[in-house]
């Protein structure tokens, strides 16, 4: 994986075969974005299992391998809480690898049958993007003026992007006319991430601090707002990165129209609404750093913009309502 | 003065008798806040006066002493564009200086009541933000939460601030239980200046990046918002630090009261409306370094936050509503 932490200062290629180093590269945001991380998930059950089998070559006890490489999976499914693609990409590896072991397999066939698992997730993932990117591209209109809050593109999938993904397929259509791209604080996924991967396709890119996401809008100047999701609720919360509440707030008193481009597999019908979504605090230093002695910081990763705000939610099955969301799944 | 692009890592203390100093440290940001350019560009009229009468010892001329002097006054005036206290208060200690040497004052004479002149106003800036801070305390329930936008405290004025002015004088009526600090990307006033200067002075104070100010409203958590003020049109309109018109859509949205604590001074009769209000374009360096090829940055550092969107102004004669600002000040 590229190491995002770096970017756009350096572009670093990293490769483990460690499990344990992949979820700590996962906490510290080497890679991140909700479906991206859900591979990364996958990819680390299957080191786990490779790992496992290797040490226990020879054992006849595939009951205590799959005991084992559970436990494992457990810690890597909490490696970051609030994107649910993490739980569920590593749940549906290990729902396929349990049933490979019930029919028989041996570990070595468990291995190697995850490793296939997460090459399937990696083009699932690019097709279900491009998918999301066609339905979201015939809903802007021509010279499109778009901004996003984060990263939601490439970086932050398989390839191609959810909410970047509808900027892509609307610019091989010649319909944007210009991206706006919050920085996206305190960890800049805007600066760093977005900003970097559309101005290397050549999309007229702008980047503004959050704080200036008003005077664009105000200006006239945005046509759409689309953001990424980390996990969207029954009745159509969705979770983001920190400040998208903010922009649908901006957009609906600015008459934006306010979309969220996410994969059906980021729609958790196990949370009602977005209060129980359970929203990442990190650390204080990605705001302040130094500290200041007796200024206390807060540092929310996420926050739930409701379904009210929401002017229509984008995935790979079509174009929905907040409301039609659940049963659009289901 | 304290050098302000140094805070808080260092507490550095600067003078210079050279006005063309001043002058960059107006620009440069080593001194800024509406009120304290004011007081700064005066100071630099000051030394101005001293350069040219030193310069011309024993000479006679005295209309060409003024006629040199308005022109660097002029300069000096020209520093910055967007807050109107600058321009407000080079005018008055120029109309000062040009009454006296109509009188017949000598060069010396001028000089000497200029320094008067500037000592004037920084007594005066202080009475006036105690004054506001009085007449805003008022306004705010017991156990006040109130979140602000960059740094309208005693670094942006003489003393005492105008929105932090509120803040002090509730505090000292033991009023406030916790002021939300915005970040305030680009130059970061708020998390240098105010987390600082608040926390030197004991009031609780918890630093937030711009895009977490919806959280914390979301939450119920913010009792009243205060900001300071660049420029008020004579409509209400008010130009403030870039990010405040997008704090004054989500007060309205999570129904918070949004304040403009402002001098009179701030009130410019001659600007119907906040579209005339010259907004300040800085370097793009500030918001990105170094540039990524390919990336466009807007760096306004200001933005017009409409009077229908401000619940009142507080200043030094009383609290006003937008539309009653004009009256109160003519």
């Amino acid at each position: 994986m590229i190491d995002q932490t770096q970017l756009p200062r350096a572009e670093v290629r990293l490769e483990t075969s460690d499990w344990r180093e992949a979820v700590s590269w996962i906490s510290a945001l080497v890679v991140r974005g909700a479906p991206a991380i859900g591979i990364a998930g996958a990819a680390a059950v299957a080191l786990a299992a490779a790992e496992l089998a290797a040490s226990e070559e020879g054992a006849e006890d595939a009951s205590g391998f799959m005991a084992r490489l559970s436990a494992a999976a457990q810690t890597i499914a909490q490696a970051r809480p609030t994107a649910v693609n993490l739980a569920w990409a590593v749940d549906l590896v290990m729902r396929q690898a349990r049933a490979r072991a019930e029919e028989g397999a041996s570990s070595a066939a468990v291995v190697s049958g995850l490793f296939d698992d997460v090459d399937a997730l990696i083009a699932q993932d690019e097709e279900v993007n491009r998918r999301i990117g066609s339905h979201g591209a015939a809903l802007l209109p021509e010279g499109a003026r778009i901004l996003t809050h984060c990263n939601a593109g490439s970086l932050a999938t398989a390839f191609y992007g959810t909410a970047l993904g509808v900027v892509y397929a609307a610019f091989e259509e010649g319909k944007v006319a210009r991206v706006f791209a919050d920085e996206t604080r305190p960890v800049c996924q805007g600066a760093r991430l977005t900003a970097w991967e559309l101005s290397r396709v050549g999309v007229p890119v702008t980047l503004i601090c959050d704080d200036m996401a008003a005077t664009v809008m105000d200006a006239g100047e945005v046509d759409a707002v689309i953001v990424g999701a980390d996990r969207i609720a029954a009745n159509g919360d969705a979770a983001n990165k920190i400040g998208t509440l903010g922009v649908a707030v901006l957009a609906r008193h600015f008459n934006v129209p306010f979309y969220v481009a996410a994969p059906t597999s980021t729609v958790d019908l196990g949370i009602l609404d977005g209060s129980r979504i359970p929203i990442e605090e990190r650390d204080a230093a990605e705001v302040l750093e130094p500290p200041i002695e007796g200024v206390d910081v807060l540092n929310p990763a996420f926050d739930v913009t409701p379904a009210s705000l929401i002017t229509a939610i984008i995935t790979e099955r079509g174009v929905f309502r907040p409301d039609e969301i659940a049963s659009s799944v289901s």
